[in-house]
């Protein structure tokens, strides 16, 4: 089985070249052609900094067709792009640069700052994109074959160690993802899919990747305003949205008393478990909300409900998209129907691993099986419900926040002995986090949170401090995370 | 890179138990749920006829539900299926199950005693689809995942020598058409296909696959008879249908001065080059043509055209699908824009070869490339024309006839010294085959024609026998068809 393809770029440009890429919303038009050139382009550019083929080349950025641009021009490289939340503090980027060996950065115009602090510390060669384009392009080839097998793409996720790591997505990934969407979700010329979700999120990049590869053009907003959203399903044609459930119960709010055109066909809602309100808010409205369940593990969506089942099975993520495949284990047995364990999953979307952690990959793949930590069950009639996500996992406004990466900032001061991070319900969020500390000495709210703020992104930064003396640990001293989610909670009201 | 995937109708029943996987001219309705049970339960049946693992398990029917059951069946078993034209003589029948290294035979019940005389003469087990019925499932576990390296299914071809050669098509050719199709043509959820092309040939195999693979129902019809096909399209709800030139031409009379419905989206035309004037008044008839370009060994289509570029672009077969690559090359040099030359395609959906043939397979695979032996030329937007089908080739209503293999037969009769065969243009069939014979006694038009009918297909019997005293050849002897072609044409007058 060969793993060589055409450039998806080069391809699709070959096939609709004048067919709409990208729409922005000061009216902005890509066409394919145009996406490809500008991309081949900044490639050229791009390699006269000097990238060997298979350097890790970081990106930070927010949306933008530049960003995109950019994106294109390190697969034309064959470099593996890696994507950085815009959020991160400077030691948590510095941190990642490390972990997915980044060897080039690449920032938006905005991060010239912060991006030369992190290459003057790290010794990377860094561009701001207005610099890119202003490199002697080299007189070199650039790809225009794609290997399946190759990493295409390296995005963040953190866990129990509170240690980010580097999932790879390779172009078979991405491929794969993208075709099993449209057998879901089906696949309409009219089709067109408002990206804002942050592309530097799988649920974001995942977009324009389908555009490519539908040939299928994006609308593209930097980030998430309910109300430029809401105006281009309005007047757009926009058919498709990606969201999560706090944008959601915005875009509900702005929309009111009206309904969206009938040509609005699909409300992707992921990021994380939706409240039954907002969902049955959403069918009072008639917003065609399709609930999915994915990860940056599985390179965005791997069980997703169809808009027929929508109003019977509330709640649900739906089944395995084809051809991925899902299961449900606890205690090393595979658990029937109605029985809550962890979600288990298999299908060519799912990454094949964690950048240079065989440790972390041991523990999560078992016979090509992903095991996602995630906890539900799948009802008589197949459907998966998300019970939870990995215990310790904190979802706020569509981003993970890992408690043990914040617990290890808190740690980094010498006055806390211990600290135990914990998600409590919030009605704008889903979740905040709270932190509770136990001293070694005396030390006030403000300075923990200046040196949180210092290092870590703004939302994982806890919401609350609680001075304890001590934290609930069982007999192995591990701390307990279900009991400090029952002292979360009690702080609540 | 995993090849490993759920079974396809396994994950199809999951996911759309009760949708319509086959709908039948006579009202029968099977859902995709059904259909696997009956698949499965026939695998059991099967079984117990003892095939091994990888059994080559030979299948000859007409269309039928029956054919579609006992492929999958056979997918069950991880036995590949290998399909032989209803229309061969018993001889060639024979010479196929030696070249596929058949096991089993599995007929439709009416060719009970064509299938017993191959059975005896090649020592093999037979049964018809009603004695299959009649064996006791074994109490085995089907598959229930599929490897995409694996071959899924044979279809024979033949070539210059004469000899039939067995395409494999693995799992990962059949799935990458699907999607290829699906990429170019779109998915919709009102999505109905046709099917009455042969299901032994891709064209109409590739529809079953479709059907489970985006949960789309078939209408399937046991052969082409314009007005079951033409009242299908009118009353229901058939959006879809593949076509070839002959069968074409048939509906187009029969709609005459009616329209179809808009709901009709796509005439898929296939199976060889179609006339100018077919295609004018398809125009005129409002008729959504879709041309394609592809063969056994691509698995269906690979190049097809836009209906939105049908009218400007009458007569080309399109763009090769996404991902697939297609390049024309003469003289071991790309030809550039409007140069003429052979077709050479790549892609996920082309063969990995012929059975047991690596002569050939070394002939026509270069770097992953198949070299098609067709001829055509690409314009100076990338449309592919085809000029001729392989030199030698003759397509006859959508069924490809191969001169060396009807000289092979002529020759078998001691008073022929040499034969030629050659196309010449025929209203109905596009094209038919004629002979060109130098005896060395006397024989009669009748017994050349009677041991022709025993031997061949019947389409492939020579439409006239023409008596020469010698065939054009050139200095080193060789046949030279060009030449051949001109007497072809002048005895049509």
């Amino acid at each position: 089985m060969s793993h060589i393809m055409e450039h998806w770029l080069e391809k699709r440009a070959h096939l609709s070249p004048h067919d709409t890429a990208i729409e922005t919303v000061t009216g902005e038009v890509w066409t394919f052609r145009q996406l490809r050139d500008a991309a081949c382009d900044l490639a050229k550019r791009v390699a006269s900094i000097g990238p060997k083929e298979t350097s890790h080349i970081g990106i930070l950025s927010n949306n933008s067709v530049d960003m995109i641009l950019h994106f294109f021009a390190c697969t034309y490289l064959q470099c593996p792009a890696v994507f950085f939340n815009t959020r991160l503090s400077i030691a948590e980027l510095k941190q990642q640069c490390d972990i997915a060996d980044v060897e080039m950065l690449l920032t938006a115009d905005q991060y010239h700052t912060i991006g030369k602090e992190l290459a003057d510390e790290k010794n990377l060669p860094h561009y701001t994109f207005r610099e890119v384009k202003q490199c002697q392009p080299l007189s070199i080839s650039v790809a225009t074959d794609i290997d399946l097998d190759v990493v295409c793409s390296m995005m963040f996720t953190s866990g129990t160690t509170g240690i980010p790591k580097a999932v790879m997505h390779t172009f078979n990934n991405h491929w794969s993802s993208a075709i099993s969407s449209a057998l879901h979700l089906g696949l309409y010329s009219s089709d067109k899919w408002l990206a804002c979700l942050p592309l530097f999120h799988i649920g974001g990049l995942s977009i324009v990747i389908k555009s490519v590869i539908y040939g299928m053009p994006i609308y593209l907003l930097e980030t998430f305003d309910e109300k430029q959203v809401h105006d281009a399903i309005m007047y757009q044609q926009v058919t498709m949205i990606s969201v999560v459930a706090v944008t959601c119960q915005r875009l509900l709010h702005v929309l009111g008393d009206q309904r969206y055109p009938d040509t609005f066909r699909c409300m992707l809602l992921g990021g994380g478990p939706a409240p039954k309100s907002l969902l049955e808010q959403a069918r009072e409205k008639e917003v065609p909300i399709v609930q999915t369940y994915g990860m940056t593990e599985t390179c965005s969506q791997i069980a997703t409900l169809s808009a027929s089942d929508a109003l019977r099975k509330l709640g649900s993520a739906g089944k395995a998209l084809f051809p991925a495949s899902l299961q449900i284990w606890q205690d090393e047995k595979q658990q029937s129907t109605g029985q809550i364990g962890e979600i288990v999953v298999r299908g060519p979307m799912v990454t094949k691993g964690y950048y240079q952690r065989p440790d972390a990959n041991q523990s999560v793949f078992q016979n090509g099986w992903l095991y996602t930590g995630d906890v539900g069950y799948v009802d008589d009639e197949g459907f998966l419900y998300v019970v939870d996500r990995r215990s310790d996992l904190i979802i706020s406004g569509g981003e993970n926040i890992y408690p043990a990466e914040v617990e290890d900032v808190l740690l980094q001061l010498s006055a806390i002995n211990e600290a135990g991070v914990v998600g409590i319900k919030n009605q704008t969020w889903g979740e905040v986090p709270i932190a509770f500390v136990v001293l070694s000495e005396t030390i006030d709210q403000e300075t923990i949170l200046s040196h949180c703020k210092k290092n870590l992104a703004s939302f994982k930064v806890p919401k609350q401090i609680h001075f304890v003396d001590d934290l609930p640990r069982n007999a192995t001293n591990k701390l307990q995370r279900h009991r400090l989610k029952e002292w979360g909670t009690k702080h609540q009201a």
